[in-house]
Formats: structure tokens, sequence, C-alpha cells
């Protein structure tokens, strides 16, 4: 029975089966209405009361008999005996008879026989007489019982989410307890020899838990009640013991981690020691087919895998909905546009793929760029995008041009300032100096140099950070002519000195290229594309030359150079963990793990701005921070980025 | 000094006032990350340290150096010999070399040598060496250090409203805690000797306090934290004293109650006491005039007016966007949408006026249904309602059709079922046996038959409950002929029973309306252009005839009638208070109160129907359920309301 279990699942396939050996059940609780907004009422409720109970003054004034004051001018007031008070809250015997009229408060009860109320701006009282100026008819100034709600009205629907609205109309009622949906409590539990919670030391080759955080944050998201239980090790006493501990105490439980078959598939083996235990086994999902789906005592147990985007895709298609149904929400969440793929997408026939996208608004409508290379385990993947496209089973790919469907994460807001292209720390400096001046919103993209510069010639960044050598040796200009770039400028940013990172005090005496043909260095190098790779490469035909070889075959005799770090820190990290002895990378790393600096050359970080951004307000702010003696200080404390004569000059391209 | 502050201000007036006498100051409190979804940043976050920490291998297999893999194929495998295994977790001192691998679990570090990882579903185990069938590129299954997050990067700006992804980065990143804005908490007192708290016994001429109850849950929705001090009688020594334990404990105090001139003008006496007290006496808004608002150790207190509508007037145009300043929150709130105004509407000259309106899509767009008549005191009219329009101070009259802004409260969701009209509770009840089957979505606009004809009449209703009778006796069919309504059928619906209501067991010994005449009965009408009212005067007129006098003259001697009542209930609510012995009504309403019925007349209510309308599906059931034994049941038990042998019929017009 449990064997056919093993067959990967489509994602609908997997709905299906824990409907069949699950049925959802909402439990109901009873709260104070004072407590209550954002909760979803259980029942329709209906009015007990009339609002208002009975008929009232809506103004400050006299109560009387409309018919008598038919007669009244300004010049010409109608004079009314004045037999008494009615005050708010007061119960009043009496009774206001042909030519007599009540004094009376706002929202007091009406005396008998009067039928409206004449403002006390329109009277005049001398002793036991009023004096009134104005005529008014039946009903004026008057609420009468039940005329805003009545007994027996259905005031508040079931499944309706309260707001200070509803809540208000219950205690107008005299409504003080509602039936809610209680929120599913959903146990949470992490698993891993790995994992260490943050805020403890990190040891090596440990990682941050960080699949307990989105998940128990999503839960309560989602209208659900987060039970963290802990990270379990990898022994399955401990998880199994968690599990049951989630089964006591929880309506779903989650784990996430040991799903993956190399690690013995131990969640699996876990899950199906319950009854009846595993109903799913894979799902046809990318990122996050290892998943497992158990039932046990009728409730539900998601093994979700490691990674977090991966975990967060199954929660998302799987047990999100399940949280809402049994909370009771029924809003469908995430809004949805339509944009058109900036770069092409590929995903795995048979699959269902959730990609992660940026989306802009640029002159040919919405653009979306998904977030690229392998993200299933990448937290920014999902944390900085604006939502996610789902490519179907039966797609292999996307072309770029293609228009897809975004579900959004939350509104899409057109950030004030929008930059796409290179990441560098001197940027957020930019922003940070800015935003102490005034709030804005910036979105930053980072998607490269090349990207940033169609980003900015589709008209979807306002501007893009791009620091592209060419063969020539000049920075920038060249490659963006490439392009064919029009209606756009290069303004001169700053320079980041590129060099030589080796160990502290330089163990092995390295002073430059040439040392990387030594056998006892081993080199690490950055991936192909990237700025400094261009420069090293550059620095080793030079070298070539010199000796008097072919460029293969130096690189050839350099220990490590076919090993490519794709960013500047773990250039830094290679050479400080001593896996590598030397590569290149900007000071600034260097300085950050505490290693020795050989300057090679200052590369110019610039920006490429549209024409017809040049004259927006953030824009304009965003090059006067540029040039401003605040940034040129600030820039200085950072090791390696300095500004320098050129800084703000315009280019024409 | 102070007497300035005793003129009206305009909205825009009253702010300025307000932040020339008081600063607002953000609080910032640090919170663990995983109890931080929904609060606001209140300082940007740069990354601790790298993401991933070291460079990890993304899947379970062998870490070779790609290098020794480019000759690998299907049928030619690289054979490499297994040099041990890294756990992830685990650090390890292995070297892979040339030729050789390590056995390596997804998300272990990367031993040294090594840069690429082969996928173990390409490979084959044979003792001490692994073959390989298919090559990798350097990189290949490796995510490197920092290459999803990279130390020093900016990870959440200030002012983001966190949610599981941002949380999920900072978990990442091994931060724990965050600093969030401290939730502004907002001190809320209720005043009046006639507040009752819901769920506590009403007694007579009392009501149920209500803007507390509304001002605790907007001041949640807003971002604050509401701490509800209690019900204030009026005594200015309880009032004072609240105030101050307001201004203790909390960073704004709100007052409702007490404002209007007629009670004295307390509020304004007592917060005038504070120093530098009242800098607001009167705002020009409708409603929400009489709001006062003072300051006192550098927090504002707001008193607003006694009428929930008023209350939450001034409370969202003043109070809510220093709430959200104080939370840190810089979403606006609310959508707007353009509609087209329904029925004309009035506005006061040099007063902003905040206009509840319902909203429906019809054939021609958007239109925006204004709630009708005096409203102020009204809880239904916000809570009931889709948003509001503004009026600004400059504008006297909005037509019909004019096109209008209209804030919304939520998002606007089409409802499945759109019914605008008369109200009846077989109409509830017939919604409700509908629900019990399947969730729909049904809005119930009651805006009299009248209107509700129109409605349909415009496609904005699917139908409409009428029960108009025509002075030849007939119902519904004339009257809508009338109004030229094409395009829709009328289905005939069930009887409400119309008579005489007296007190019990009928002391006054009523019999039919000529014992209206006599001079021991005091009478209650219904407001002109119901359905009641006609049918009353049709009576009374075949009395007058009979009597042989005018109808004028029969109707101007009996007492009480031209006070006019606008509900059934109020009508009940009058003879079972004694204020009236007699009334007309509907027989479900006399049982409500105990009272005693003298039946008169079968209403027919019946349903304007679309024809394109019809073959809807949630229209179909609505009929359905109109004529199935369920409703026939539940009315049976209502007394007055009953189907009888032409409920359902389809009649053309």
């Amino acid at each position: 029975m449990r064997k056919i279990f093993r067959d990967i699942v489509t994602v609908n396939e997997a709905i299906d089966r824990l409907y069949s050996f699950y049925t959802p059940k909402k439990q109901v609780k009873e709260v104070e209405i004072r407590y209550a907004v954002g909760r979803i009422v259980a029942e329709d409720v209906y009015a007990k009361s009339d609002v208002p109970p009975f008929d009232r003054a809506t103004m400050d004034g006299y109560a009387v008999r409309a018919e008598d004051t038919f007669q009244a001018e300004e010049d010409n007031p109608v004079r009314l005996k004045i037999v008494g008070v009615v005050e708010a809250g007061e119960r009043s015997e009496l009774e206001v008879k042909e030519g007599e009229a009540a004094e009376i408060a706002t929202g007091a009860m009406m005396p008998k026989g009067a039928n409206a109320v004449v403002m006390v701006e329109y009277t005049k009282r001398s002793g036991d007489y009023v004096e009134v100026f104005r005529p008014v008819s039946p009903g004026e100034n008057v609420m009468f019982a039940g005329s805003d709600v009545m007994v027996g009205e259905l005031i508040v629907r079931e499944g309706t989410r309260l707001t200070h609205r509803e809540i208000g109309v219950m205690a107008a009622c005299g409504i003080s307890r509602v039936k809610v949906y209680r929120k599913p409590i959903v146990a949470v539990i992490s698993t891993g020899n790995e994992l260490v919670s943050p805020g403890e030391e990190l040891g090596e080759a440990k990682i941050y838990d960080v699949n307990s955080y989105t998940i128990s944050s999503a839960i309560v998201e989602n209208g659900g009640e987060a039970v963290f239980l802990g990270i379990a090790r990898d022994r399955e006493e401990e998880m199994r013991s968690l599990i049951e501990e989630g089964l006591k105490r929880a309506d779903i439980v989650i784990t996430s981690g040991s799903t993956s078959a190399g690690a013995g598939d131990v969640m699996y083996r876990i899950l199906d020691g319950f009854s009846p235990g595993v109903i799913v086994h894979g799902i046809a999902i990318k990122p996050g087919k290892p998943a497992v789906i158990a039932v046990c005592n009728e409730k539900p147990i998601f093994g979700l895998p490691g990674y977090p985007t991966s975990a967060m895709t199954v929660f998302e298609l799987l047990v999100a909905p399940l949280i809402k149904e049994l909370a009771g929400i029924r809003e469908v969440g995430g809004e949805r546009i339509r944009a058109r793929l900036a770069v092409k997408a590929f995903s795995a026939e048979g699959r269902r793929e959730l990609l992660p996208v940026n989306v802009v608004a640029g002159s040919e409508g919405y653009s979306a760029y998904p977030v690229s290379g392998s993200y299933s385990g990448a937290v920014t993947a999902f944390a900085f995008t604006d939502g996610f496209i789902e490519i179907p089973e039966n797609i292999v790919m996307l072309n770029e041009g293609s228009e897809v469907d975004v579900r959004l994460y939350s509104k899409l807001r057109p950030a004030d300032l929008m930059i796409i292209g290179s990441h560098c720390i001197g940027v957020e400096i930019l922003l940070s100096i800015m935003r102490g001046r005034r709030p804005f919103t910036a979105k930053v993209i980072n998607v490269g140099s090349t990207s940033g510069i169609l980003a900015v010639k589709r008209g979807e960044a306002d501007l893009a950070g791009t620091h592209l050598l060419d063969e020539s040796g000049v920075y920038n200009e060249p490659v963006i002519r490439k392009y064919g770039v029009r209606d756009a400028v290069l303004v001169k940013g700053y320079l980041r000195e590129q060099g030589l990172i080796v160990a502290r005090e330089n163990p092995k005496g390295i002073g430059g290229f040439e040392d990387l043909l030594r056998e006892d260095v081993s080199f690490i190098n950055r991936n192909r594309g990237s700025g400094t790779r261009i420069l090293t490469d550059m620095y080793l035909k030079d070298l070539a030359e010199r000796e008097g070889v072919s460029f293969e075959e130096l690189v050839g005799k350099i220990k490590g150079y076919t090993i490519e770090a794709k960013t500047h820190t773990s250039v830094a990290v290679a050479v400080a963990s001593g896996k590598a002895d030397v590569g290149v990378g900007i000071k600034t790393v260097a300085s950050q793990y505490g290693l020795d600096f050989i300057p090679l050359k200052s590369e110019e970080y610039d920006f490429l701005v549209r024409k017809d951004r040049m004259n927006k307000g953030i824009v304009k702010e965003f090059l006067n921070t540029l040039t401003s003696d605040e940034f040129a200080e600030k820039l200085e404390k950072i090791d390696g980025l300095r500004v320098y004569e050129r800084t703000g000059e315009i280019v024409e391209l």
C-alpha cells in the first residue's frame, strides 16, 4: 500500500491525496468584541435589540409637537411653555402637550407627545417659556427606535473579517462577545545538525536556522498561530518525539529539512512510522521536490525541504491554503499583474516551478526580472523580489518578452528611485545619506552591469551602476556605446581599489601575478564576465607576453585558475580559510576579513542615467549626493572606495 | 489667548495648530525577529555575516575538481578515488586532489580543492571509487560564500513592514533581534450617563457604548495599542482623573462624548484645565463639528463627539494619521475608485463632509449610493457601506451623476448576488438558507422599493425587493410599469401581514380605523412614501367616504397622525412604551414586542429581476430557494410572513 506513495505526484494530486486522508475541521471560540478586530466571524450575528433603542433627540434643544411650530418665523416666534428637562440617559415621565416644550439634550429619550426637536440655536428662553424662531417638521432632529438597526436584522455575516465598523454595530446592539474561528495552531520544527539559532555563535560549517522563522511568520500571515518546538538534531528519536509533541499541541505539524535522499531520507522513514503515515513522497514542483506529507490522528504533517525557498514554495502551495481554510479566511491573497519577461527563463518538464521575479514599470509596460541562477538555496530570492511566476508542468522554456502572470507578495508600489545594475556598497551609502534627508523609496535590483545598461535602455531603471572594462582598458564608455544606448549619459562615479588579496601578513610573500605560477601558491579566480575577471585576465595576458608564452599555457600553470568564485566576499573567505593563498578582489572585503591587500588598479564605478530622468527630483538628489562632502567622507571610511577628480563628471555618449 | 481657539477651524487649520503645539516622536524598541511579523523596522539593518557563510554543496553527491570530469560520458565514466565524506554541519580537513572525490551531502561545506559537485544520480559507487557519468563545470551545484547576502549589505530598510521574507533574511544573517517602532499607546475614555457596556442590561433611556469599541479597534487597525480606561459618568472630576491616568499611561488620549454645547460644553472646560490646554474647539467638518483638541505634557488629547459616526470621522481625519506616523507606517490606507453619484447629495458650505456610500458596478460603471438622511448617529452608516466621499468646504451640492472619488474601507469585491431595494427579514432568511448550501457573497442595500427598481433598471442590482401599492390596490406591477423598466420580470414573493398594532390584551378595545377618531386614542403614523403609509391612507380614505367627510378633515381628528415613525419597529416601540395606543405595521414586529395585532391586509412582497440575470447561477438558486419547502417552513415560524399560491410566479412586464 505504502509503496504507491513513493512516486512523485503533481501539486494537484498531492492536494487531492491530502484531502482524501484528512478533512479540515474549523474550530470556533467566543471572544470579547473589544479584542476581536481582524478575527473571522464563525456564525451570522443578528441584532438582539434595536438601535437606537428608543426615539432619541439628535440635537440639543426643545422637544416639541411639530404642529405647534408651523407658524414660527424669525420675527414672529412661537411661544411654548417649558414643562421640564430631559437629560441623556434619564427616563422621563414628561408629556408634551399642545403649546408645550421640554428642554432636551442630544441623545435623550423623546418625551411622550413630542415628535420633533427644535435646535437650541433657533430658540430663546425667557423664564418658563421658550420662543421658537423656526418651524420644524415631524421627525426633525429625532432618530427613531430601530431606524439604525432593527431587532432580528442580520448585522454581521459568517466569514466576515471584523473591522472597527462591524464591532461598532455589535456594540450598539449590546453584543459583547462573538463567535470567531479559532486560529489553527501550527507546530514548527527545524531539523539538521548544521543549524544554529540566530543570535548564537555560528561555528564553522554551520548555518543559521531560517525556516523556523520564515514558516512561523508565514503561519501568522495566513491566519494561524505558530508554536516553535525547536531544532531537532539528526537523531530520529529526537525528531519523532518533537513531532509527537506537535501532534498533541497543534492542528498541523510542519518540519523542515532531512527530506533529501542523500541524508538517508530520514523524514520519510520517521513520518511513515505514524499511522496512516506518509501519503505523499515527492512533489513535481521546483523548488521543493523532496516534500513529504503524512497524516496521523486526523492531523496533517508536512515534511518540507530544508532550503528556505523550497520550504516556502511548498508552504505557499500546500500549507497556506489549508491554514486559511481552518482560519475561515476566504480572501484570496496576493494580487496578480501581467508583465513581460525581461530575460529568458527555463523550467523542468513535468514540474511546476515558482520563479521569483522583480517587477519594474518601463516604457513597454511591466517587466519581470527572474532571479537568476540556482536560487533554491537563496533566502534573498524570495525576500528581495516582488512576487513570483508559476511555470506549469508542461512548459520548459519561456522566451524573453513572454507575457506572464506575476503573483505579487504585496501591493506593487513604484519606487521613487529605480536602480538596476551592478551591486556596490557605495550605492548603499549614497542611499543612506539621501534617506537621512527625507524619506523616499528606492528599489535596487542587482543584476550586474550589462543587464543594468539594458534596463536603462528600456526605460525601466532611472540609473544603472556599471564597472565594465573594455579590452582597450577604458571603463564603461566603450561597452555602453556597443549596446547602442541612446538618450542616456554616463555620470562618473567613484574608484574601487582592486588588488591581490592574500592572507594576513602575506606569509607566502606574494608580490604580484608572477607569484601565481609558483608551485606552493594556490589561486582563487572570479567568474567569467565579471569585471574583476576581465581585469585579472588583462594582467595575465601582460604577464604571458612578458614570459613569452601563450595565455592558455600560462593559466594552465596557475593552480586554481579554473575555480571560480562569484563574489568578492567568497574570494576573501577562500583566502581567510586557507583554501586559497591569493585572489583578486576589492580592498573593502580584504579589510573586512582582516586580510592583506596588494593594490593593482582603481576601478571606475560609474552611473548610466537616462536623459529624461536627469531632471527628476530624486535623481538630481542622487547626483548631488554623489558629489557631496558627506559622501566623500563616508566613502573614505570604507577601505578601498574613494571619490576622485572625475566624480560627478557628465560624459555624453 | 485661549479665546482665539473658540472659532471653528477647517480640518487643515486644525492639523497645523496641532503640529505647532505638539511634535510627534517615534519610540523604538527591540523585538525578537520570530515575533516581529507585521512590525515596522526603525533603522536600516545590515548583514553581519555572509549567506551562505561558506561555499556549500547544493546537492547530494560527490565534491570534485570539475576539470577531472570533463571527459565523463554516459558510456565512458570517469573513475575517481573517494577520499572521505563531508556531512552538513561538519568541519572537514579533507582536500580533494586531482583524480579524487569526496562524498558530500546537501548543505555541507565544500572541501578544499573541489570546485563542483556531481549529483549522486549521475554516479555509481564501487568500493573506494566512484564512477562519474556526466561532466560538471566549475561552480556547478556549489553556492559560494556571500553569494546570497554579503557582509555589510543593506538587507532591510527603515520603514519596512516585516513579512516572513525579511525575517528570513535576517535569520539567515544570524540577526535575532530587530529595532522596530513601538506601537503608540492610545488611551480611550467614553463619557456619558446614558452609556451601558455591551453585554450588560440596558436600562430605559440608556444606550450601549459604541465609541470605545470602534475607537479601540480603529487604533489597532492603524498600528497603535488601545488601552480602554472605562466609561466616565457626567461628573467632571471623574472625567478629569481618567484623562490624567491616560496622560500617564499613553502617548495619546481620546475621549468621546460631552462635547456638545447643550451639555454645558463639559469636555472643553475640562481639557482647558490642562496646560497648554485646548488648541482647537470646533472643526468645520460634517459629521464631527464639536471636536476639541488639547495638548498637555507634549501629548495630544482628542475630545471626539459622542455620535459614533462623528467620532470616527474626526478619528479618521485627525487621529489615524498621527497614530500611523508614531507607528512608523507610511503606507497610505484605503484604495480609491471613481464612481458616479446615484442620487443627489447636499453638504453644508464651509464644512468638509465625509459622506458614507455604497458602491455597485452597473452598465454605466460604478455607482455610489450615499447613505440617506440624518446619519450622524447611525452606526450602520459606516459599518455597512463600502467607503465614503469627501465633499470639500466650498461645495454645497453634488448632482446625481457627478463623478466622485470614493475612498474604500477595504478592497471592493463584486458580490456574487446584488440586492438593492426594500428591506425584509424574509430576504435575510432566503440568504441564510442559500449560505447553508454553499458559500457566496451577497450585498443587500436597503434603500426602499423605488430606488431598488431604478437600480435594477440601471443594471446595478440583480434583483430588488419591492412592496409598492398602487392606488388601484394592486401591488408592484403598475408602479414598475410607471418607471418604464424594461428587460426585467416580476417574481411574486411572499405575503407580509399588515395590521393594527395595539398594546397587549388591547386595553383600549381598538377594533378598526374608526377607533382612531376617539378622543382617548393616540395614533403613531409611518413616514410618507412608505408602503405602510400608503396602505394606512387607503383605509382612511375609505373611512372618510363612509363618514361623509373629507380626508383632510378626518385625519385632522386623529391624534398623532402627523407623528411619523420610519420603521415597523419604531411603531411597535411607541405602542409598547405607551407613547401611542395604536399604529399600523407588520405582525412580525408585533410578536417580537409581545403586542396584540389586528390583521388588515396581506402585503405582496415581490422581487424585480433583470432578465439578463435570470440565468445567472446564484439568481436561479435564489428563486429556487424562494419556492423551496425549507423557506416555506422557516417563514412559517416568523409571525406574519408566509408563502402563498403565487410565490415564484413570473409576471412579464
